[in-house]
């Protein structure tokens, strides 16, 4: 009557097999030991099927996002994908005006990834969630064959409170309206592709991934009459802007001249002849708010440590065509249009 | 000024390229013609990062379940990827005695993926949140390199309301309670290895692929002292089980003889060396009551569709060792352990 032996995790030498993801002892093994010791909170250690947590207060509504994470490499100058499945989301709820209160983790393993990789990923999205004040209260584990995934993919989902009245969307932009940005564009996804080309530059490029809740909190307190945020991902500014003027139905006139890029991100985007506009951020916000209220937006966030670069970069204008353009630094103007999208696969 | 062109979706002879997760026209062509076509409902309409939802009724609590679902092969007698990324999460939330609100649900599509599969999963996946009642009311498209994925792999998160008072979980078990199955074990998995493994049959195996939350009401109104619900998904009825009473401090015994196994479920599992106990289920509840409410139970399941088959099966005993055993057809009494997960990788 002797219950099956399950070797302990060598989480220094050893890596995924199938067992991990079959149902069986090996998965809850390594479930306990590899993700419940890092996530630990109160409702993931409730161990049922799903977690059973305090909902939003008296007139709140949910907010949720989701988004898998598949960017590769998986480690990469300024983070890596664990934290990166945490910021993404939390800042896709944070944008929507909304308190992060819980995440929800799901992890597609490949045979053969090392354990030893899975555990700094693990610890960096546990650090993550710690810092930005939202637990992981249930996940999930699949393995699947070599050859049939790539190391780890990590789904997240955020689930949010929003506040009585509140109300911030795509869709709010109006002609007149001041676009802001909080700091330069680009460093993400040009701190992907740098380690991807492995260009070498004085020095490196870094990923500016990081938790916005707290400076989204910045700029609505700032901001009374704030129409809009957005995390400016896949596609970057260019994109964002072209959403939101399809969603608002009005046009953005940018000005090159006030858009903060790092030079490095420049001179890299340069060299591969890409522009900075359409290249993926992962701390930086997009706001849209009423003209008159641009400066103390603009003041609040740079007074952040996570928005000393803000600036305005444009306006809203009346346009039936929806166009997003930009006054050049030459005195042109330029249409910003969406990238095409399969020169930057995999950024996040 | 003229914008980029982006050629119509080819959803016959097309397939899913790297710049369907770019960021750029062609992702959010692929987003609105496939999956905002098929899923289209008012949270998904606003267009947004996440969506905004109202909140469970005052004293309710939030409950959120995930799953990453990688089923190989993607279509399957009785289902495919796409209903069962809806009835496993569903479940998961209803298990917790949850009314299902809402889903969000991610997508990592593999490069050369033909659009058509990908239109029938999705059309497959919205047919089962409309007839579940259960919006997918957010999204995520991302793409890996042909050789980085399989196909498709759907995320998918559910959120549900646990109403006032309800406390259903897998620590409430004590010596003395029934232990009952809602119909026949081992039908999803052994659909999928038959049809993996190329197994021929007098008539096919079938997925039991289903949303449980109709059934689990049932339960509830049945047996006010229900216990717990759980759905024995990968490692079957004995994984289960195995956590029940790991988790409760309890141990449990089987009845071999009262345990429903379909003929051809039972002859396949011969066949390829499998016991029904640690196959996977899909679309049926285990649940735990007081003895003197089983068989107001078992009678509220067979009333249902979904229960015809329902039978109690078993009790919990008091047993410092936790063990789940069974006594079999023969008189004696064996060990039921969980599987050792390799055999059946990537059942759901
Ligand atoms: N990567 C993970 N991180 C944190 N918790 C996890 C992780 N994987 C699983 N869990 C937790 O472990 C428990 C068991 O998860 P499991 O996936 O086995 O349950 P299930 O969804 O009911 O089964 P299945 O996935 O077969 O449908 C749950 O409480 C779940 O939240
Ligand atoms: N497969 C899908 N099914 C349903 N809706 C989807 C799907 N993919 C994306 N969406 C929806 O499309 C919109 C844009 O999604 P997108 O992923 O581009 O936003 P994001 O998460 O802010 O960006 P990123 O994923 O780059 O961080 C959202 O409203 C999202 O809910
Ligand atoms: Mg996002
Ligand atoms: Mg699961
Ligand atoms: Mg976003
Ligand atoms: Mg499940
Ligand atoms: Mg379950
Ligand atoms: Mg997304």
């Amino acid at each position: 009557m002797k219950k099956n032996y399950v070797r302990p995790l060598d989480l220094r030498h050893g890596s995924v097999d199938l067992s991990h993801g079959g149902g069986g002892r090996a998965m809850v093994q390594l479930i306990s030991d590899v993700f419940g010791k890092a996530f630990d909170n109160e409702w993931l250690r409730q161990g049922d099927d799903g977690a059973v947590l305090p909902a939003p207060g008296p007139g709140e509504r949910l907010v949720v996002a989701t988004d898998a994470h598949v960017v590769s490499p998986l480690f990469f100058p300024g983070g890596d994908i664990g934290c990166l499945a945490v910021h993404g989301t939390v800042n896709d709820v944070a944008v929507m005006g909304a308190r992060p209160l819980y995440l929800a983790a799901s992890f597609i393993l490949e045979e053969g990834f090392p354990l030893a990789d899975l555990a700094r990923i693990v610890a960096s999205m546990a650090a993550a969630a710690r810092e930005a004040g939202v637990p992981v209260v249930t996940g999930d584990t699949k393995v699947v064959e070599k050859g049939k995934g790539d190391g780890v993919f990590i789904t997240t989902t955020g689930i949010g409170a929003l506040p009585v009245g509140r109300s911030l969307s795509g869709a709010n932009a109006r002609a007149g309206d001041a676009v802001i940005v909080s700091g330069t564009l680009g460093d993400h996804g040009m701190a992907i592709m740098a380690q991807r080309e492995n260009l070498a530059f004085d020095s490196e490029i870094r990923s500016d991934t990081a938790a916005l809740h707290g400076l989204a909190a910045v700029a609505m307190a700032a901001a009374p009459g704030l129409r809009l945020l957005r995390d400016p991902t896949r596609g970057g500014l260019a994109a964002t802007l072209n959403e939101i003027a399809q969603q608002s139905g009005v046009g953005v006139v940018l000005d090159e001249a006030a858009i903060p890029v790092d030079p490095q991100v420049a001179a890299a985007c340069e060299f591969l002849g890409l522009d900075p506009l359409n290249i993926a951020n992962e701390g930086k916000l997009i706001a849209v708010c009423p003209a008159d209220e641009a400066d103390a937006l603009v003041a609040a966030l740079r007074a952040h440590p996570l928005g000393a670069r803000a600036a305005r970069v444009g306006e809203a204008i009346a346009d039936d065509h929806r166009f997003v353009q930009m006054k050049t630094a030459f005195g042109g103007r330029r249409m910003v249009d969406w990238l095409a999208g399969e020169q930057l696969p995999r950024i996040c």
